[in-house]
C-alpha cells in the first residue's frame, strides 16, 4: 500500500544566471536578462514529495508536519529571503539554474528520509517555469 | 496511442484524526490538533485519472461525462457534506487520513474501469497539502 | 497617499448550519445538507486588508508582519482544528455562516487597527464561494 | 543528472467534436453538447515538459526561452483564434478531442528535441478536464 | 450588518468580435485576430456577487444554492457550449466583448433580485483579461 | 454604460526595503530579513484596471491589446529582471515597498489614460501579500 505525499512551501530569493570562468558576452549570450549583474529574483514554490508504504497504524506514509517542518529548517531558513549567488553556499561555484536549484534541495532532504522511499522535488521559478527532480 | 485523461472534482467534509484502540494521549501525540474530539473539516479537491489507449473512433480514452458522473455518484454522494469518521461506513475502522481516504477512494472507482486501463486518484487535503495513489 | 494592504491566511474548521429554536425538518428545509447533525467542514481562506496612509518613513501602511501575526492570534489560533459551533464562543448562539464568520473575523481584528484606517474581510468557504465584509 | 523543464503557456480556439461520417444523431448521442454545429470553444493552458541531461556548462536541460519560443512558433501560432476543426490542416479528418489535440501537439514538438529526451504534452480544456500525452 | 455574498461559476462559447455594418478591413484593424470569421472561443469565468444585508433569521444575504441555479437556468444554460454570435439572441446585434457580455449578464439577473440589493458581474474572458459590470 | 477591464501581468526583481538615512540597526529592526544588504526578489503579478464608459461603436472600455502593450513599455520593460534599488530611477531615494512600487506603477500609467477614467493598480509581492493603489 504505497502513496506519496506532496507538501508546498515557498522561499523568496535574488539569483544571477552566469559563470564566473565566461566572458561577460558569453554570459549575456547564453543567459540574457537572466545574467543581470545586479540580480533579480523570485518567489520560488517548491513541492516535495514521498512515496512511500502506508503505516498500517497510523495511516500516514509521512506526518506532513515532520515533512514541513524539514523543509523549513532545511530549505526555507536556509534559501528564504537571500541572494543565492553570494550568500548560499552550495552555489558558490554552482549557478542557480531551477535545475540546480532543485537538485540542491533533493540532495540536502534525501538524508532524512528513508532509504527505500522515494523522494521527488517540483521547484517553480515562476508561475509558467517549473522543474521536477526525482534524483 | 494512450493518454491520461483527468478531471477534478471536489467534496466537503468533517474528519477527525484517531485510533479507538489508543488513548487519547497517544492519539493527541502522532495526531496533534487533528485528534480535535469534535471534528474539524476540509474542502477536498479530487483529481482522478484515467489512462489507457485512445479509441480511433471517439478521439476519446473515456468520455469526460462519464467519468464526471461516476465521481459523482461514487464520491461525491457518498463523502460530501458527510463526517467521514461517523457517516462513511470506510472509515468505521480506518483512520480518515489524506493517504487512507486516496485508496479508499481509488478501491470504490477500480471495479468501473477496464482492468488494462491505468487508474490515478490525487486528493488535496489542504491546498498545501496532497496524497497521489496508484494502487 | 492610500493604499490598501492585503494578507491571506487560511484555517480548516468544521460546522454545521441551523438554528436550535427550529426544528430539524425547517433547518432541512433552509440549510439542506449544511444541517447535517453530525458536522461538515471547510478549508477557509481569508484575505484581511487594511486601507490607510502611506507611512512616508517607512513606506508601508502597516508591516505585513504585523498583520500576519495578528490574523494568527487573533484568529487562526481560536478557529483552526476546530468545530465551530462547539467550540468557538463567537458561535454558541449565532449560526456559523460564511457571512456570519466574516462579520466575527471583522468584529475581532477592527479594535487592533486605527480607527481612521478601513477593514475588509473576504473569507472563502469553498474555492466557488465567498463573502466580502466591510462593517 | 536528469531532470524534468515545464514550460506553461496557452491558446485560446474554438472546435467542434463529430465524425463527418456519422449522422448527426449518432454524433449527438455520443459528443452531446460538444457537437453544437455552430462551435462552441476553450480557453486551452499547456504544460510542455522535456527530460533530459542538465548540461554542466549551463545547469539546463533546454534553455527555457527557447522551449517558449518553440512552443510559440509550433503551436501557439497555428492554433491561437483559430477554428481547430475548419483552420487547423491536422484536424481535417481528426476529431479534435483534448486527447488528439494534446497528440497533435506533441507530433508536432517531438521533432525539434533530442531523441533521448523525453516529452510530455498536457493539455487543460477546462480548469477541471486535462489529458496527459507522453508518446 | 451587510455582506456580499459572491459565487463563481463558468461557460464555454465561440465568439468573433466584428460589426456587420464595417468593412472586412476597418473589423480587422481594430478587432485584430479576434475577427477571425471561423470563431474563436474561451473557457469564461463568471463571479456573481450579491451585496444585501444579512437576514437576522437564517444569517444569510441570499442562500448560496439560490444564487448557483439562477446562474445555472439565466446564464450557464443560455450561454454554454454556444456561439454566442449566432446562437444567443442578446447579442444579434451587439458585438459580444467581454464588456458587452458581463454587461448582458448583469441585465439578465438583475430582475431576480431586490431592488435595493447591489449586484455585480465579474467576467474572466481568459485567466489574464476580465471585466467587472455594476449596472 | 461603465466597466472596469482588467489585465494581469507580471515582472521578476530584486529588490531590498532600507533607507539610506537610517543605521543598520534600525533598518533591521524595522524590515527583518527584507534588510539582507545582498538583496532578495520576488516574482510580482500586476492587475492593472480602466473603469470608464463602454464605447458603444466597439464594445471596448479599452482595447486590452492597447493596455497590454502599455504594460509591456512603461512597466515589464523597466523594471522585469532588474534590481529595483539599484537599477530603476524611480527607487533611487524612495524604499520599494510593494505600497510604493505600486505607488510608482500607478504614477508611470496615470498619463496613458483619459483624465476621467480610473485607474487601479493592484501589486502581488507574493502570493499571500498584495496592495492595491487608486491614487
Amino acid at each position: 500500500m504505497k502513496a506519496k505525499v506532496s507538501r508546498k512551501a515557498h522561499f523568496n530569493a535574488a539569483h544571477r544566471l552566469y559563470r564566473k570562468d565566461w566572458s561577460f558576452e558569453e554570459n549575456e549570450r547564453i543567459f540574457g536578462k537572466c545574467n543581470n549583474p545586479e540580480f533579480h529574483g523570485h518567489n520560488y514554490e517548491l513541492i516535495v514529495s514521498v512515496t512511500g508504504e502506508i503505516d498500517p497504524e497510523t495511516g500516514f506514509v509521512i506526518d506532513v508536519k515532520v515533512l514541513k517542518d524539514l523543509i523549513k529548517s532545511e530549505i526555507e531558513d536556509a534559501f528564504d529571503h537571500k541572494n543565492l549567488n553570494v550568500q548560499v553556499p552550495e552555489f558558490k561555484n554552482l549557478n542557480p539554474t531551477a535545475e540546480n536549484i532543485a537538485m540542491v534541495i533533493w540532495n540536502k532532504l534525501r538524508p532524512h528520509f528513508n532509504a527505500k522511499d522515494a523522494l521527488e522535488v517540483v521547484l517553480y521559478e515562476t508561475p509558467r517555469n517549473f522543474v521536477t527532480y526525482i534524483g
